[in-house]
């Protein structure tokens, strides 16, 4: 199933539209590149419907907002909704200023995105569960551990209820969620909390796994998580001396454009959770 | 002659000014100091005169266009062609948006600029003559092959005598053309392909190429050409085990920092096509 | 003592504000966390202040400045200052436009930075020395030699004194000095100045190093300069065949990720000059 999905953005080779922080968006348009996509990136309101309209997916990451950008997000959003494409929204740092909080609830009042993510604490600035934002980092205090998982899936099933959109939260244990279904994902390391903009690149990659794979959103989502967690264990595996997080960010990268669907099947620690429809 | 080429840039350092998109600036940095360049990179109208007048050349890329650096796009230029400076245009994304077509020509027509750097797509839509551009890739429809060359050339060199610059168009096979003369370069790997940036990298690379060779512009642009060919071949044989898009990216810009004058000379792959005046 | 500064960065994971140039912003984030230390990026004038609020130094880069992220940075500047934050300016081209040295001087007029930290001409320009800022880099004419070390010394002290910062000027020969004690450091390569946004990471190092060494600005600030130094050289060592400074550049960071503190003890070459005060 995995495979099959991997193999669909490869065919596929969905256009994505990015409108995301110029901290990270090289990292991002690689990724996409990695998996098989091609990106674009385009913040400008005048231009920013059109460049949706061309492409197959949009990914919108509030990391360096700002004035101008914040009506381009909503404009190509909407556009993007009109078209039935796909549709991610990272609030990146939501929690952190009012203005990455609130912009982040506008477009989800405003916008049906197909897919959420972001890492425990902006999810809950969001849900209004008083998250701890510590910058565009989770707070320890908040975050997914054995002990409280199911409490966790609980609280995410219930923020993707109310908002309509498969919740992915993404830390030392991820969570794809619909109101319906959960994924619990154990892949990755912790170092890759020691590189800037794997959340992002993530991102990314979500959006071109939906957009390849527009009848099982929930699962692609769930693969695209499970692929970058893998690509972080494949990319330590070519770690040698003297390398450190800057090195393994193109070695996560890396681990992606070689990504192989029979190793993702093997590798992927997975499980679907019970849930009150299929109990 | 190559050799010579790259020994003055090596020689004269100049300095470029680049107006150029936030996703692969720092590439484009880098591959200026590989090459023996040095970059700044300013897009705010109040300096962009100021920035480009104490610069040997400017490299304006549409990539992520706004509507602050616009302006400062037309400024630079027009100051940079009043002082004799070395222009090269980077049209990315050109037939994506309107913005970014109209971005282009509007330049185009007010600034007369030394090369044109686009993919065929690109450089079709500035023509008009219906390319598909699919975001900032060339679509596949338009590519140049070996049984359409003549014809790429032909319509290279109309657009060349319309505009007055040399045209650049990469891509499996790269064409370098003013009016009278085509350079065919053959050098260069499918996988760079696969990374974002070599094309606004190489844009770089011509405008200091041009900006140390002023008497020699086509031949520079050329060399500029196959420099970037030849580094994505000597850094692909450097690759290891693992090594994906995103090491390639590095190793390209590793090999400009290393290349050599004699490697130069023996691996290149350029040959001069005759033309209406030559034949 | 240096090794202490290092433990308390790793051990603090001071949060830190930057308002910087979108060349070098992901290096700059890359290098924060591999010292221990988190990175913000925020620019937007609406955001600026509360971002900073939350974090525990503000790095202000004023490279690829413009209209509206000067407002940021003043507003930010005050708001850090107010809550006794750590402050750093980074006066990237300054005496490059008129633009850039106005932004930097209006900056330091209206804030009191802990450290400001640029090249020699950087430097000069604000002192109204007349430095030969050559874009980014520092003019030949006015490096930092052996021969002209004590007239730097003095030179930058009186700057101190002026502005009540520690002043940190790197270049082939380092020194960090307030008005009553200098340290000069010899550590690090010439191959770094062939990567972009050396600089730039250090500003944000050095934030780092004073945000979670708060009693100690001066030592910490020097400790941040040498443990670059030292990382550009252990990096060096991992160096292989075809290498070049886009690889270097991950090199050095990486470095910073593994820097120990006895290696960092061991390797340091840095003095502390007798002053006025302690002579």
């Amino acid at each position: 199933m995995l495979k099959k999905y991997l193999k669909n953005v490869r065919d596929f080779h969905p256009l994505i539209h990015n409108i995301t922080n110029y901290v990270t968006v090289n990292d991002v348009a690689n990724i996409l590149l990695a998996c098989g996509a091609s990106p674009i990136m385009a913040d400008e309101p005048e231009e920013a419907e059109e460049i949706t309209s061309i492409c197959n997916g949009l990914n919108i990451n509030i990391g360096t907002l700002n004035s101008r950008t914040i009506p381009a997000m909503l404009a190509a959003g909407k556009k993007a909704e009109e078209l039935g494409h796909v549709l991610l929204l990272d609030p990146v740092g939501a929690g952190a200023s009012r203005l990455r909080t609130d912009t982040a609830l506008n477009l989800i009042n405003n916008i049906q995105f197909d897919v959420i993510r972001g890492n425990i604490s902006e999810i809950k600035a969001l849900a209004k569960c008083g998250g701890h934002t510590k910058g565009v980092d989770a707070d320890a205090k908040d975050e997914i551990q054995k002990d409280n998982l199911e409490q966790a899936i609980s609280f995410i099933q219930t923020f993707a209820k109310e908002t309509g959109s498969i919740i992915a939260v993404t830390g030392a244990i991820d969570i794809v969620a619909d109101k319906d279904t959960a994924y619990v994902i154990q892949n990755g390391r912790a170092e890759m909390g020691k590189i800037t903009g794997t959340g992002c690149q993530l991102s990314g990659l979500i959006t071109a796994f939906l957009a390849a794979n527009q009848q099982h959103s929930l699962e692609a989502a769930a693969t695209a998580v499970t692929v970058m967690g893998i690509a972080g264990e494949i990319g330590w595996s070519y770690m040698q001396t003297g390398d450190g997080n800057s090195t393994y960010r193109n070695r996560i990268i890396d681990a992606v454009y070689h990504m192989d669907g029979d190793t993702l099947e093997k590798m992927a620690k997975i499980r679907k959770i019970a849930t009150k429809e299929e109990a």
